[in-house]
């Protein structure tokens, strides 16, 4: 099935030459919009990501959730015959995104140098751990190396207990993002402005977390600050913090000026928190943070959270309860929005995961086709390459597909 | 200083009308790399951030990281001319980016279609909490309600204690990267495809993170799992944790396959381990792991970070130490990669905040422009609109600027 992907990437051609998580997922989401990605893999194994669970009938669902919408082609980059074969799929294509250890591509004969000089107008997104250049470019770097040399692992977690990690790999996702708007950046000079050209972009993972570490650093430089965990505690809540209730829900609240003080306290049946002298301020109440935080949760320890979240509700607070993905599942919310598509997948029948977003007016996504078996396009793109049949046979006979 | 910004965006104008995060940063991304950014502020108070801490000299430093690059004008919009100004600005720009309350921008007269009747190539990104329609549209919403409603806040932290945020706002940066990401997707279909036109991109800070969740939503509808908080465990790493050494130093250390596992116990000098029954494969390992993280956490414990790292670099293995931002400012490699970067301001003196990245090779980012001072541009942009200084005059005393 080469159905014609839709949405405002539609036209768009992308090889996908990394592995696991940050370079594979940016080319996702370029999918995810349209463009026709075509995912380059080891015969025989494939992306690393194929073989971690949880499985299903043998398949990976990670590799069915973070490779969907993509095509599949076997080569041996390491045979002279696979590299040709390459270098003539970059011809046609718009970028290259791979995230092997630096030096890696120049040691195939693959490098920026070579794919220009087949394509002068390629964009090469090379993401690793720790750039393409500087003393540890060699180092190996994944997900949580990336958090703690990127400074957010040191300030997320619990004073008394090690720094800890996020839920899922922010690191990585965080860095797909950024390749993927890089290239989307890359791609739009190229053939949006008068002398537009390609390029090759060096993106490291840890500097997609430094990026975005608010003002770690100036704060540091100009007012000696070293931030350290604080838990779930922050200078705009106060209270504030993830109270749990009597019938074991957690629920976030954070108020941060006096009316909304003030609403808490009459919501609690606490009239007169908001004139004891050390409650009367914000600044005053984060002072005594600890004070005020155990007498909220004093109060919705021995509640359960209906009746909580109507308190809240009847004075207008905001607050939000911690979903499980059962919860969200079953989400009117999530249903109207239409965040949970199902995809069809050959062997394994219905897949259910997350959908495409964010929603576009005049160019919408089209619906999620399944993660490829390996090397299932593979014929289908040699054959747009001219390759005939015969000689498909004996590229894969000499394990060069 | 109406300096020509560099970069592959460098032409493209974006008027920035959102407050506090995922809008305004989103908007920032841009500018960093070339694109002039007109932020669009309430005359008198502007961009709520302005007036978040820590501060210094009286300005917020935050303001000062998170709006660099930006140019600001000051527009009351509720007034007539204000929305009449506001919309000649926009006949000129290529993109709006707006995260008000979804229903706020018709309210003054500025949703998609108005401003696509002034300008029909317009691209309006608009981030909300919960999205432009749906059940919760209404809700307000920020950052960690995001993380808790789309699924992350659950599985983040550990077992036995509340849900932990992280240390910075992941759930804006998240949005703020997929937000710039979405409008240089529509920006290249209008400009780079032959029947490009603008259009009108509705995105959610919950969906940013629900996005990537990787398994969570297919393992609970195909395998019934529920996923939980599970701290610094995880399935890919036996043993694996963020172990403390003696000195007090966090180390991560994360093994995920048996020649690993015998250099490591190598490192340790407890060469029985490999043989023994329990721990004689990864996934043995994993169902032990609470013991074997407990043997590696013992050594850990009994000696300092210095000849930990000694012994694990000796045999090969990849590890992290968790860098506080002092340790980051003085690390060699951030020093050779650029990361830090000196900005100028015209009051505050140098600022040293986090630099533009990723690299491009033919069409490198500038140097970082201050963040503006209120209205600092009102001038140059409203003279540019062909107003005269009079005419300005009059407005600035009407608290139309």
């Amino acid at each position: 099935m080469a159905a014609t992907r839709q949405g405002p990437l539609a036209g768009l051609r992308v090889i996908d030459l990394g592995t696991m998580l940050a370079g594979p997922v940016a080319c996702t989401l370029l999918a995810d919009f349209g463009a026709e990605v075509i995912k380059v893999e080891q015969p025989g194994t494939g992306d690393t990501l194929r073989h971690i669970g949880p499985f299903l009938e043998g398949e990976s669902l990670f590799w069915n959730v973070e490779a969907r919408n993509k095509k599949s082609v076997t080569l041996n980059l390491k045979a002279a015959e696979g590299r040709e074969l390459f270098l003539q799929l970059v011809r046609d294509a718009d970028a290259v995104v791979e995230n092997f250890r630096p030096g890696t591509l120049a040691r195939l004969g693959l490098d920026y140098e070579a794919l220009k000089a087949v394509n002068p107008r390629i964009v090469l997104l090379s993401i690793s751990g720790f750039g393409q250049d500087g003393p540890y470019a060699g180092r190996a770097g994944y997900d949580r190396i990336a958090l703690a040399f990127g400074g957010l692992m040191h300030i997320t977690g619990f004073p008394d207990r090690p720094p800890v990690k996020s839920g899922v790999s922010i690191a990585d996702y965080q860095t797909c993002l950024f390749g993927a708007l890089s290239l989307m950046m890359a791609l739009y000079h190229r053939d949006a402005t008068p002398a537009g050209t390609g390029q090759h972009i060096d993106l490291a993972l840890y500097e997609s977390v430094f990026r975005f570490t608010d003002v770690l650093t100036v704060a540091y430089d100009r007012l000696g600050q070293v931030r350290e965990r604080q838990g779930n505690i922050g200078l705009a809540g106060a209270p504030g913090e993830h109270f749990r209730t009597r019938d074991g829900r957690y629920l976030i609240l954070t108020i941060s000026n006096d009316a909304m003080f003030g609403r808490l306290c009459k919501a609690m049946g606490r009239d007169e928190l908001p004139s004891m002298e050390r409650f009367s301020s914000h600044d005053l109440r984060w002072r005594h943070i600890h004070e005020i935080n155990a007498i909220v949760a004093a109060w919705i320890e021995g509640n359960e959270v209906s009746s909580v979240t109507a308190a809240l509700d009847a004075h207008g607070l905001a607050y939000a309860i911690v979903l499980s993905i059962d919860e969200i599942v079953a989400d009117p919310h999530y249903q109207a929005r239409g965040n949970i598509e199902t995809v069809r997948h050959p062997r394994l029948g219905e897949l259910r995961m997350q959908g495409v977003g964010p929603k576009f007016s005049a160019t919408p996504a089209g619906s999620i086709a399944a993660a490829p078996a390996l090397g299932e396009h593979t014929d289908e793109i040699l054959t747009g390459l001219g390759l005939d049949p015969v000689k498909i046979r004996m590229l894969r006979t000499a394990g060069i597909l």
